[in-house]
């Protein structure tokens, strides 16, 4: 057999567009764009005037670093399909420690659910938490940021059961079947952002601000957001009309169950969750919440993933290989709630 | 004349569609996504392990913050407009203390410069520079963080004359006939994001970075970014077929002429300029080396809107109420160039 010069080889790979991907099926778009919300003015005094060369070799310039700053404000992107089919606009909300970025393009580089949702003609808006990714952030919050280190998430986003972590790739192990890419997994940790652990109540400030500007939508929430989806559903229960919550860290209030039980609700929990030592709890809460929504009338579904054959997910279910199979379920059981045509 | 009963008028309103525009054309993309790119891993030792309580009420976790650490890696979001008609990428690179959402939507809510450029058949590819937005940040950067006080742009990005601001919005002035949306002046300053002054080597290895992913691309920037893209032209001049620089805070490197004298550089300066105290200076600076690179042969244009009859803008023109004129105006030049159909 003939084979080409390795030079050559290497010559066509350069050659090859920067992002290489599978022909897709255009999407056309009815509008895009962005937008800020919520948040508030606070006021610096006392502090010095600075001269600042913030381009060394420009021109310096003086800043007076007293008076209003922005605050806890909310960063929202939305792509709406022309050919729509949700009844309702689809709000992301993303997990601690990331951003929106967690719904686009998965680190394995195929499409993600933000892409996903957009394509089965979901208004889809995808947001980042205040104090998070494009949101931005300021020093007036309370207490330390958390940086996420890359060891991590591997065993807390269940990749690999506890011990299973090593600094050297080549020695790391994973549950069986597991679907994250973990080629990718260096990639995924390009996406995290600091988060603070004082500012649950700014964001789910600019949660509700942003549901009540959007008015009667869809929310899935992950992990962290869990807690700020049940909490801005108890707030804004005619607003919210389904909740998707893909692993939440906490259900809802048991005391305010009465007022959200006109909503759909979607649980979803990955695989190997039932035996983690920190998992199976979380899910044991989620469960117990889910139970006695159900009690008082509520249209609660409990799924994990594994009873329906669905196996190998992790907390990153959105980045997994199977995560159009995912969020097909979801899909498909939006459709069953009358929410897409 | 028959009025409508406030109460109602107040009720239409809030009938209202959330995202109140003007029907537009729809738009196909052949794809859009994102990435990360670049950085480097750094390790952290010798810290305690600890407990940390993610969400009030839900499940400690054990966290051991030592260990490598992803940092400095860039975020870049991209669509690819069906109907293309630019012959190359087009890179949009923001400013200093904001983020890739300079380009999104505008303050006022018309849609800014990336929705142009893609409407106009351009692959755009907007990034947030490392540290800021969707790129992430951490605490291993020399020096404190600066943020963005309320007051500071109106003078320095121009909207007004020195000594115009008032913290009383009804107070302040302007420029005469300023393009600037003063009414959504405070939507402006959600945008902001913190900055450091000693991160500039990491934002130019990761567009440098980027530029080698993407290949021979035009690239726009804007602000500080003007020194990056100067930076990254003269590291890959092979590659930024052409350099569209809107007031840039500082041009290229003299000595380094010779090298990038094959790319066609546009120069694009807004009003008031000539004579504001910091802006006269910098705009000296950027038409002495546009001269420099005239005279070695360079193709440049340097063009102070004003003397095109384009009158009012401020430093932050992609926001500016003509905004599409001056969008225009590049997207003219780039043609002129022979980079699009």
């Amino acid at each position: 057999m003939y084979r080409l010069p390795s030079a050559l080889l290497l010559a066509l790979a350069a050659a090859a567009p920067a992002i290489a991907q599978p022909k897709k099926v255009p999407i056309a778009l009815r509008d895009f764009g962005s937008f800020h919300l919520g948040g508030r003015l606070i006021e610096i005094t006392g502090q010095p005037v600075k001269e600042v060369l913030f381009t060394p070799g420009g021109v310096p310039a003086k800043i007076d670093p007293n008076g209003k700053y922005q605050i806890e404000q909310l960063y929202v992107q939305y792509f709406l399909p022309e050919n729509r089919k949700g009844k309702l606009p689809l709000l992301l909300w993303h997990g601690g420690g990331l951003s929106g970025v967690t719904y686009e393009t998965k680190p394995d580089g195929g499409d993600g659910w933000m892409q996903y949702f957009i394509r089965h003609g979901w208004d889809t808006y995808v947001s980042d938490a205040v104090e998070r990714g494009r949101s931005g952030w300021t020093n007036t919050f309370k207490g330390e940021p958390v940086f996420l280190p890359l060891a991590d998430p591997w065993e807390r986003f269940r990749i690999g059961p506890i011990g299973s972590w090593s600094e050297d790739a080549a020695k790391r192990t994973t549950y069986p079947g597991t679907q994250f890419p973990i080629d990718a997994y260096g990639q995924f940790l390009k996406q995290a952002v600091p988060r603070w652990l004082t500012t649950d109540a700014a964001i789910v400030a600019g949660y509700i601000e942003l549901v009540d500007k959007i008015g009667p939508c869809v929310v899935l929430v992950h992990s962290q957001s869990g807690a700020f989806g049940f909490k801005v559903l108890e707030a804004r229960p005619e607003k919210v009309k389904a909740l998707v919550a893909v692993e939440p860290t906490l259900g809802g209030d048991k005391d305010k169950i009465s007022l959200v039980k006109n909503t759909p609700v979607l649980f979803l929990i990955g695989d190997n969750a039932k035996e983690h030592p920190r998992w199976s709890k979380i899910r044991a809460g989620d469960l117990e919440y889910a139970d006695a929504l159900k009690a008082a009338g509520g249209s609660v579904d409990f799924i994990d993933l594994p009873d329906r054959g669905i196996k190998g997910n992790s907390h990153m279910m959105m980045m997994d290989k199977n995560s159009d199979q995912i969020a097909e379920l979801i899909n498909t059981w939006l459709a069953s709630k009358g929410l897409s045509e």
